[in-house]
């Protein structure tokens, strides 16, 4: 029996009323992300009309995860002192039942920030976000990928991101050319997006900041996935039309992030 | 009794000479600040004419804090690392009179932070600058802000400022929409600025800096804080004109303070 | 006897056919670089056609240096924690060939970073790249600078960028007004660029990386300096055409370096 897959793409209701209330709610982020991405991320995330707080020090994390609206853990650039911090950040979430997201950046070739992931995933993420040769290793087969870059399509991360949401319980969300969404039994693709997001750094990385944030408003957490790559989808493709390389391109994106869906 | 409150806006002739002093003096300026802020800090000190220089090692900050001509503090990401080169630099800035400014990014709601700002003020900046809830949370009220976004209007944390730079002896400059400027006795509001300057991140943080800059120059601490508040003011305006969101905003922002006071 | 001083600028055949090699082999270069200058550098690596990767880590730093085709040192924010990765992924990319550049940020003046600068030489950089002030610093004469801006002109550094050439085996290359690369014996001068690079954070750290990339790709590290020094002054020229200030001439400058040699 082959899967049912779901188009998703702007304009869609509801992503658009998610939107919304996201903006009315400006939902409390919480991101303890990589140093590469985290004014990006912050930047990000207040366009889309959430409030972000990089708050990363292993004192503060655990308290501020609890009252936090939404987290994301991003182990982009995890040093053995974040590690302690991602770690505390996690179990408070979980136990205060804040929604998180797991980005397990360059999981795979690295073993270090491998045996990380697979301790933060015991506390249960709402939804784990990564390119197709990260969510390849996360659910255990051998990715071939040397660096943050995939080198896999996200077509073929489909099987092991079903595999990993059945055996997690998080929805998992590949990013590609087209994103899949899957809580291992629905499976939702979104085209569109653009070749620029892959030149702007830290575009993937604050993707998952906006889920976190969309974690606070959504219906499910496999709807604040889609609302998140919907959103990221449309805005790439409206950005990328007035770009002409990558640095017109991420001050537009920003720009048509705090424009998109007020149309509505 | 009730206060006098000067409004100062530009354009201001002594913010234009004190402007042009500092674009000679070129100001060497000692940042010390949060990893979501850093870069666009150090480009905001470029664009006005001062001369950054991010030194964090513990290793480092106190014998360049004796040379800088200006410090910032900021403990927006602040680790128990940052917190020894902090307490370091700030030391060595006291000893060596160089004039410095406290930033005390999300006191109140997260303990940990709150203690090192109280063991740093023990080392006398010469501004505190934060928004209203962190102001009021400084100056020993109970705010109810969650992060590093304020939820409280500058005019409700203006008698907090007054108090806190009687206690302390610093300048206290309080970011709004109104800034308010004040050493426990005179007061100063800076009217203008625009609704985009917070949805760029580490715009605040930024001012901070910028005021560590015009330490170097301006007569008292005061002008140099009211400098950097009529600078910021006046700059958000001309680039809120040219934007169409957050993205062209900071970018026309950074042009615009590069320009400002050229006129004269 | 005088120095015979070859001077090269864009457009040059061999700087544009390494560039279409480099862009058809995006390299995976590796960077441990400042905090300032992370997100610019990965952005700027991305614009001109390589796959940056800033893993950090001490646990990861090494692996990483062997795999990856180039690597940067930048010592612009060490701390005692990324000592130890740098001298790790300086070592390990030693013993694996991979070709690495260092930058020596604020070398001199500041004791602490200037005895891990020599450390780290020992592990044979093929590149040392840096501004007068710190290439001066680094040969072993007294600089005066006082923090990461050069106080000196970069024909006044050359005699001694031939001398630590000589003394290390490494190129160096000395950035400014005019950039002068030299293996101890042969020296290319390269004009051009624009006074706005000075006034954007980041740019001379990230010109590293570039060599960093290029090093996969070129006949010599000599030729990959030269690359990389060609490609960024003819890139600013461009940039600075279009630009008002420091805020928009970064974003040309990005676009502009994606775009760069593809009228080939």
């Amino acid at each position: 029996m082959s899967d049912i897959i779901e188009r998703v793409a702007w304009p869609n209701l509801t992503v658009a009323e998610d939107l919304k209330k996201l903006r009315a709610a400006v939902p409390l982020t919480h991101c303890i992300t990589n140093i590469v991405a985290t004014n990006f991320t912050a930047n990000i995330l207040l366009a889309i009309g959430a409030s972000p707080a990089m708050v990363v020090a292993a004192e503060e994390a655990g308290d501020f995860a609890s009252v936090a609206q939404g987290l994301l853990i991003n182990v982009g650039t995890i040093t053995r002192y974040d590690r302690e911090a991602m770690l505390i950040a996690a179990e408070s979430a979980h136990k205060a039942k804040t929604p998180w997201v797991l980005d397990p950046v360059a999981a795979g070739p690295l073993a270090y920030r491998t045996e990380i992931v697979y301790e933060l995933i015991k506390f249960k993420p709402n939804v784990i976000r990564g390119n197709a040769s990260e969510i390849i290793a996360v659910a255990g087969a051998t990715g071939n990928a040397k660096g943050p870059d995939s080198t896999a399509g996200s077509d073929e991360a489909l099987p092991y991101a079903k595999e990993l949401a059945l055996k997690t319980g998080s929805v998992v969300a590949v990013s590609g050319e087209t994103d899949y969404i899957t809580d291992g039994e629905k499976i939702a693709a979104v085209p569109g997006g653009h070749i620029l997001m892959t030149k702007t750094t830290g575009t993937g990385c604050a993707l998952g900041a906006v889920i976190a944030a969309f974690l606070a408003v959504a219906e499910t957490d496999f709807q604040a996935a889609v609302n998140g790559s919907v959103t990221y989808a449309e805005t790439g493709l409206r950005a990328a039309k007035e770009a002409r390389g990558s640095g017109s391109f991420a001050v537009r994106f920003l720009d048509h992030l705090s424009l998109i869906g007020k149309e509505y």
